[in-house]
């Protein structure tokens, strides 16, 4: 084989890969929004044809060749090359190692899991959805055996997120949060809460929907390359190539705040995806390096940028555009309190920015123990229940808005939720940076959010996954991850609002 | 090779076709439903990796081997199995004789066409999207050399949608048409006109969509796998099998009847296909038999049932109570007479029963002439302007809702217009023998559709594919197809409602 010929083999597979993943997520994207409840059956089984298709691609001798070929010759690569060959390599061994019954039925599992968790959802039925859990955890550990037989099952499933993390290091980082956070929670616990009384009313779903289009407009997403549908769950999901963006959302008639800052936060997801080079297109490199870099773009724009009070007083006049009766006498100052006020509350996607972090420190400490076999799938409810006392003090009536509230698990996602509070702490710290050039305030005030934006493309998105997150990090704070800038953030912001 | 292992190779070829096609249909479905527009090159790079997977493993030696084989042994098997194998056999051969790179470009032709159109039409620019038919007709016409070099390239299209069609047929059973439509067209121009003013007015989407659902509800679709989605032009998909049906409306706030009749109409596909036996999951037997059986259900439903007057009585106080103000003074007389009001006009999805056959005529005689190399894609849309100038007397203002209005050539189907008029007369002689056997009109008018679907479900939809369209009529009618029933069914109709 020659270098040429051994490129030419590389750019074919990936096409060919990405073509599979493409139907794939397309797969799981109609479960999750168009497709009747009776056709999972059928899904499940293209799903598992198919991603055994993949499998026998991704782990073929030409391939394994190629890939050993062209890391022997790694000092003609350019460095986007090699980083190709790391990557797929990483993966091939990791796949390779799976048996393929194994790999498939686990595919299979997580489409029947996650149809049989809407249902249990619905009915707030977790003895329904506990056996498919169970499955899910079984398989993962299973699968962690054969991959990572000599790691912490727990941190192999952390690997997948974000490369190189480990428990280690989200125990130290939460301990930090712990101490800085819960001295803020307690003292905004003693003053006078803000009123939310602005979020309440009645607000249609098809107002809602022109609300999103709005807000979808002003954080600058290209409605040639992003979608939106309306699901359970909101999430973000890249068909085939960062060209091809879904964000989706879900309208409660209750609360306009809560679809509008769904909105934001997948956009957040959608503006990293569709920022990556477009020479990345079809490749190892195309979207987002880890999903704690991910959530650090899509809770920036959701909290940094979408609950600032600028952003607020921007966005005010189209809300009462949109919502004339159910915002007469209301200001954006208002908009601006409600959607901080802080809360112990049930519903993580709901929470707040202070107690956010805590939703995450059960999800955490709940899955880890998972992995660890010092929880079982059956008890899961009752030490869930448990620690949302402990850590907020909130009691959890029933399954639906307590263990059956997230998607994650039932998507096989276990190891994901870390991200999520990575991510805030990554993304303060890119803010940090961000404001040293640029006046993001009167960015935002302005309404046009283009410079910021360009700061997080030229800095973050354009590199896709060329960068690990620690690189990305380093490159642009020029020190190490620091998550005392991300407490310092909420203490300053929490103590001006609550007057501390 | 023994019978049995044939036979198990025979069942997991079927599956994974079925899995790529699943995928292939899906990817088709998205772009036309929720797919940001500049999604389509990435799409059409994953069709066409995938229809070459597909090529692949259908014109395989072992694929042909098995076939070949258990023809060899065909007093063996089941009439079903004998049926799936000749099935097959035709069309790999089919298949085979397209050259791979023909077969791959055809696929991406086919989604680059469609987004060009969704373009063209929105901005009636026809020499946008000329080049992009061009390459549809030329390719198609290539095809038809390879796979039936010795046949008319127009019969060959035909023979895609209904086994053994061919345009002399056609040609006979429009002449018949012509003959007995075009008096009572003429003698219906003479007499005062009905009025359709309860069709107009303002009707928002999301009160429309309630009507949808009734009415997916009133003629029996089941909800666990039958699904709405809204598209630019309606229709209807199977997604992996019958268990999957997707049914699409678009609406028209100005004319609540159009989605109306869409909804019915497709739906009447939807119960064709999800009356299937289940055994037939993943095997060549599932669906519909011929585009012209599927069009005799749809148009069945649509016209012979929704357009009855029992089943305007039946659902006009839905309607009154979604639009309560829209329909005072309306009766459900009034109703009737607005969706049975005949009047040559330009759209022929939203055309009557009585002049909807010209505007397939029309179509009929262009695309066959394209085929022949008698008109060129370029003269197509003066040539569509005159024909209907010539049979319905009706000026065509420009390309939308001219030539441009349809979606099917863009998709490459050419040869199945014809089937929505075939459809039209097997529906009027397959409902000239359920009333020999059934009260249609007091079923309607007691909002109890089963019997009715029960009488298709036995006759026609259980069998899927293993009876043809001319088996199918022989079996319930007892003869040969007699186009004269449909003239008949119209003839009687239309004179009691005009009075002639």
């Amino acid at each position: 084989m020659d270098v040429n010929t051994a490129r030419e083999k590389l750019v074919s597979y990936q096409k060919k890969a990405a073509a599979y993943l493409h139907a794939l997520e397309l797969l799981n994207f109609d479960g999750a929004t168009s497709a009747p409840r009776g056709s999972a059956s059928t899904r499940g089984e293209t799903m598992a044809i198919l991603s055994g298709e993949l499998y026998a691609i991704s782990t073929s001798a030409e391939v394994a060749e190629t890939l050993f070929f062209l890391e022997s010759v790694r000092e003609e690569l350019t460095a986007e090359e090699a980083r190709i060959v790391y990557l797929l390599q990483k993966d091939s061994k990791k796949i390779a190692k799976i048996p393929r019954d194994l790999y498939v039925a686990y595919r299979a599992q997580v489409v029947r899991a996650d149809d049989v968790w809407h249902r249990a959802k619905e009915s707030s039925d977790y003895a329904l959805f506990s056996p498919e859990l169970e499955k899910i955890f079984d398989m993962t550990k299973e699968i962690a055996s054969n991959v990572e037989p000599d790691s912490d099952p727990y941190d192999f499933c952390l690997h997948e997120y974000e490369e190189g993390l480990n428990s280690r290091k989200l125990d130290d980082f939460f301990d930090t949060l712990r101490e800085r956070i819960s001295p803020l929670l307690r003292a905004i616990s003693k003053v006078p809460q803000q009123s939310d009384a602005i979020r309440k009313g009645f607000f249609a779903a098809s107002d809602q929907e022109k609300l999103s289009r709005y807000l979808m407009d002003i954080i600058g997403l290209d409605p040639e390359h992003v979608a939106l549908s309306t699901t359970e769950h909101p999430f973000t999901i890249s068909l085939g190539s960062h060209l091809d963006e879904r964000i989706t959302t879900h309208y409660y008639e209750d609360d306009f705040a809560s679809s509008m800052y769904s909105v934001i936060h997948e956009g957040g997801h959608a503006l990293y995806e569709t920022g990556c080079d477009d020479r990345f297109v079809f490749t190892a490199l195309d979207g987002g390096t880890a999903m704690s870099i991910h959530e650090s773009q899509s809770r920036f724009y959701e909290n940094i940028i979408g609950r600032s009070r600028a952003f607020c007083s921007l966005v005010f006049p189209k809300v009462r555009e949109i919502f004339p009766e159910q915002m007469k006498g209301y200001s954006a100052e208002d908009l601006y309190r409600a959607v901080n006020r802080v809360e112990p509350s049930l519903i993580r996607t709901e929470s707040d920015e202070v107690t956010y972090c805590f939703h995450i420190m059960i999800r955490y400490e709940l899955e880890k123990r998972l992995m660890h076999g010092e929880l079982t799938v059956r008890d899961l409810p009752q030490e869930w229940n448990r620690l949302y006392r402990e850590y907020l003090g909130v009691e959890v009536p029933n399954d639906k808005v307590g263990v059956l509230q997230d998607t994650h698990w039932s998507g096989g996602m276990i190891g994901y939720f870390p991200s999520y509070a990575l991510g805030n702490a990554y993304g303060a710290q890119f803010f940090r940076e961000m404001k040293k050039e640029i006046d993001v305030e009167k960015c935002i005030l302005s309404g046009n959010l283009a410079p910021i934006n360009e700061w997080n493309r030229k800095n973050i998105w354009q590199f896709g996954k060329l960068y690990t997150p620690d690189e990305l990090i380093r490159r642009i704070t020029g020190g190490e991850f620091d998550p005392a800038v991300y407490a310092d953030y909420l203490t300053e912001k929490y103590s001006e609002i609550y007057g501390l």
